[in-house]
């Protein structure tokens, strides 16, 4: 039995230590700056960042019947290891590039908005990945990202607190990417299938995610209070239209939970976008409704059409969930921007062009960079896990367990 | 197949819509205030009062072996529905009535407090209704509530802060009055029932309910930390009472899990009308062992007695968790009252009377209106769920999951 | 089949309820300070610590496959009796002992805190104690722990601050002591294993721990802000060297629960005694490689050799999960202590004598008090269960459930 399970002992291990070693180091060598004393207003905020990737995230991606432990457990890996690679990223942009100065629970904050993008990526890979290859990526998608912001900033003048919120387009498609490079599993295979149970579990993370986005939301902007509030609209009304539209399309008028799951989410994805500067909730709102739409009509033509046709496979639909709705958010963006600046026309059709700019800019770096990292884990060196062993915790874990149906 | 289940295409989308586009134009045309800043005070005061009904209720919610995603979805539904046409209340009032100016934050918090009213009843009729009905009887008893709050306070005095206080009361009644309209499900079918995993979910979810209750209480006190600690220290004392009296009670003296469940919240109900203006701890003491007795006891008495001879159906126990609690508190109110202002004895009967009135008037403006919400909701109309399709899943959401025992 | 399960009915109640009602009077009895108006700084601070304690312990405890609702449930009811008898005590101590004065939230969050101790206890003879005995074994250790504490502070001039950080030793150890005189279950029973269930419940626990337990670590630090990242730091790294550990470990290379469970926490354990004081992070990443390395190795000799041979059995593995990076930590403490005060001799012996010897007088008293409480728990007096009985929901909860498999 032991032949058939490949051991990652040769690699798994040394591969960790190197780069804890690394970051280890890199955090002796640079300067540790001291407290500000700015705690009272971003530990609260910094939680709700970091409660939302480790419990939220953990529990949505339990959605697969076999695939539970890794699901919740890998999300910690990379987030324990992605979290102080980005902190080190911070450091030596501060250090190296003299950015902006920060405190400590700031630039975690910031570290945890940046790894959102990699937990959406895992998404679209979950279950065909081995840690090696998870964590490689993480590395890789952590670095691009922070790049493909300097691009975002240095060559299109957008705000710092702005290219974070690329964090969604940018993990959605920088999965997606990688997905594709990975040989496709069979369809409907007992493995890759939900039970009721991790559903509800999947569920339930939605619902963590679902209260604290307002707090992601805002945790980085200037008006935080109005990032909460159209937040909170956005994400009431994009659920709202999640059950209505699972009724509509559905063949016999039934929910289907993908839907809620995902459309549920849309809109906090897309008010990310904008919940700092919108002026009226009613914005918010419509925005919410749009997202939802998009999740929901996005599931269908792209799991029917697009998808196949390009041989990719998403497993937990990031693509309709993070995608879209932050390709909406973006637009969204550039139109309220518009209409706010239209007075001053040469000024805004710099900003219309930047805006654009930057979402088709943030879009392309994570496809390409996607594309190669996909590439290069797909080499025999990385011990690719056979498609018959794909949504598989067996082939990770110990199951000392008596045998009991999961 | 798919004729033995009626599709709600024709009508859950529609009326969804509707009450969505009702609620955008009206937050369009009613003025938005800006925020005033007081973020850092009520942000997380909010997220209590969110994550209470949000994940407390949800988890509470999946206590029937086959309606865990109705009972945690719906959930979501309603809430976000209801937030909205509460908000949207609120600015009604104070536009057209002129009451007092509120921040949005503030706004939102009292629209999800008033939120439990509804979360409430559903635990009484959980599983009878079908999603029409559901949203039917939030939106009514949304706007009935805010009826019964202004009664309480143009007529009888009573402060803001009180009759929002009442939501427990209400309701418990308008849920109990409503379910007494539905035809009564066969006594321990197979469906109504619990599995110990259906119960250890519904135990967090009551674990979740606990830990935000004082966040909850203090959400909208004026003395906030008197609040926290009386309302700690009243579920303290009721979760200990609750096991008590399990084992007091039941036939082989082991613990039984409905009673755990209700007993251990009973505290927290009855200490959110005093939680705010009791001095000593002890008396909070003393309430949490009362309302937890009286949870325990009611538990019997009224399954035993009362409910069956009004063929009332409970499907969460709603009357002993949150109604008798609730008249305790408010019987507690008036106690401690009385005590204060013994001084002033006219003052004190004009207290008394207007304190004992509005508990009264809440209650019977809960039961008249739900009773009538009960009938309406029952007319052919809304296609009433048969009695055989009770507490079942399946009757509302997909199933493409493999044959698996849940 | 009643005569097989002894009940409880005969001291359960009354021993709850003569403890209630001697909490209540010494409430009542003792002047109750009214509040200081620091709410804003200290709830927050007060939630983290009392949602890691209920729901963190409450999910972590449902490792056992036929033992959660006890494990959830005796949790609460533990915590709901501690908090207030550590209330109590708090309260005797300022009023005939004259200790500092401090607000009631303050008191509350220190009351939490120490009720850790217990609270790790309890995993220690999770499944082999009944009711009766936990709840005495609560009143014991805690009172206990108070006069530890008290000795620390008196005689060896240790901080108070640092006293309470000094639970997970105290926790352990004492727990270790009491579990020794329990008759010790057969080794690999059915019901003393997990299931893939119970395996994923139990690491939803760790994840709440995880994310808790930086503000646990702050909650009652001087230079909140650096407790929160020093923690966050060791959290880090020891989450990620466990899945290090674990598959360099394991026979098959795979990655083992209990490892990931216990080990992923350690640097919290750890970072506790020094949080507050380290001034650069690399020192807090090396202490939680450190407490990681020593949890696994610990988990393997311990579970191999000391505890066979002292015939303990640690049903949750506290004395390699709470036990030896304690030590650890306080260790550190001590060794960053001399190299910060390394000018200063005279005064730098007497501080490393006193921190050693706090240490070691913690260790000692929890191993005395703890085998005293065990043997006097063993009494026949006490009921005790059987160890065919051990681990079992059923001895002493209702289950009027079908017959579903669990």
């Amino acid at each position: 039995m032991a032949s058939n399970y490949p051991n990652f002992r040769r690699s798994v291990p040394w591969l960790i230590l190197f780069l804890e070693v690394v970051f280890i180091i890199f955090t002796y060598i640079l300067p540790s700056d001291d407290e500000v004393s700015l705690l009272s207003v971003t530990y609260p905020a910094f939680q709700d960042v970091n409660h939302m990737l480790i419990l939220g995230f953990g529990f949505f991606l339990i959605c697969l019947r076999r695939y539970g432990f890794s699901g919740a457990g890998f999300n910690l890996l990379i987030i324990a290891l992605g979290v102080q690679c980005s902190m080190l990223i911070e450091d030596v942009l501060f250090f190296y590039l003299g950015s902006q100065y920060e405190d400590t629970m700031r630039k975690m904050t910031k570290a945890a908005v940046s790894m959102t993008a990699v937990v959406i990526s895992t998404g679209a890979v979950l279950g065909k990945t081995n840690p090696v290859q998870l964590i490689l990526m993480t590395i890789v998608e952590i670095i691009v990202f922070y790049i493909s912001r300097w691009m975002n900033s240095r060559f299109l003048q957008i705000a710092g607190n702005m290219t974070v919120m690329h964090v969604h387009l940018f993990g959605a498609y920088f999965g997606l990417a990688v997905s594709s490079r990975f040989p496709k599993p069979a369809l409907r295979s007992e493995k890759n299938a939900s039970t009721p149970k991790s559903d509800l579990l999947s569920m339930l993370g939605t619902l963590f995610l679902w209260i604290f986005w307002p707090g992601f939301n805002s945790a980085l902007a200037e008006s935080r209070s109005r990032a909460v509030y159209n937040t909170y609209f956005a994400l009431a009304v994009s659920a709202v239209t999640a059950f209505v539209l699972s009724v509509l399309t559905t063949k016999d008028g039934r929910f289907r939970m993908t839907h809620i799951r995902s459309a549920v989410l849309a809109g906090g994805v897309t008010a990310g976008f904008v919940a700092d500067s919108v002026e009226h909730p009613w914005i918010a709102m419509i925005l919410g409704l749009l997202a939802s739409v998009i999740a929901v009509l996005g599931s269908y033509c792209l799991q029917g059409c697009l998808h196949p046709a390009l041989k990719i496979h998403d497993t937990a639909g990031v693509h309709f969930t993070f995608g879209l709705p932050g390709v909406l958010g973006a637009l969204a963006q550039v139109i309220l921007l518009a209409i706010k600046e239209w007075a001053t026309m040469p000024r805004l059709a710099e900003l219309v062009v930047n805006h654009i700019g930057a979402c088709c800019l943030t879009i392309s770096v994570a496809l390409i960079t996607g594309l190669i990292t996909g590439l290069i884990l797909n080499l025999k060196l990385f011990k690719t896990v056979p498609v018959s062993k794909y949504f598989d915790d067996q082939f990770y874990w110990e199951f000392p367990h008596l045998a009991v149906g999961f």
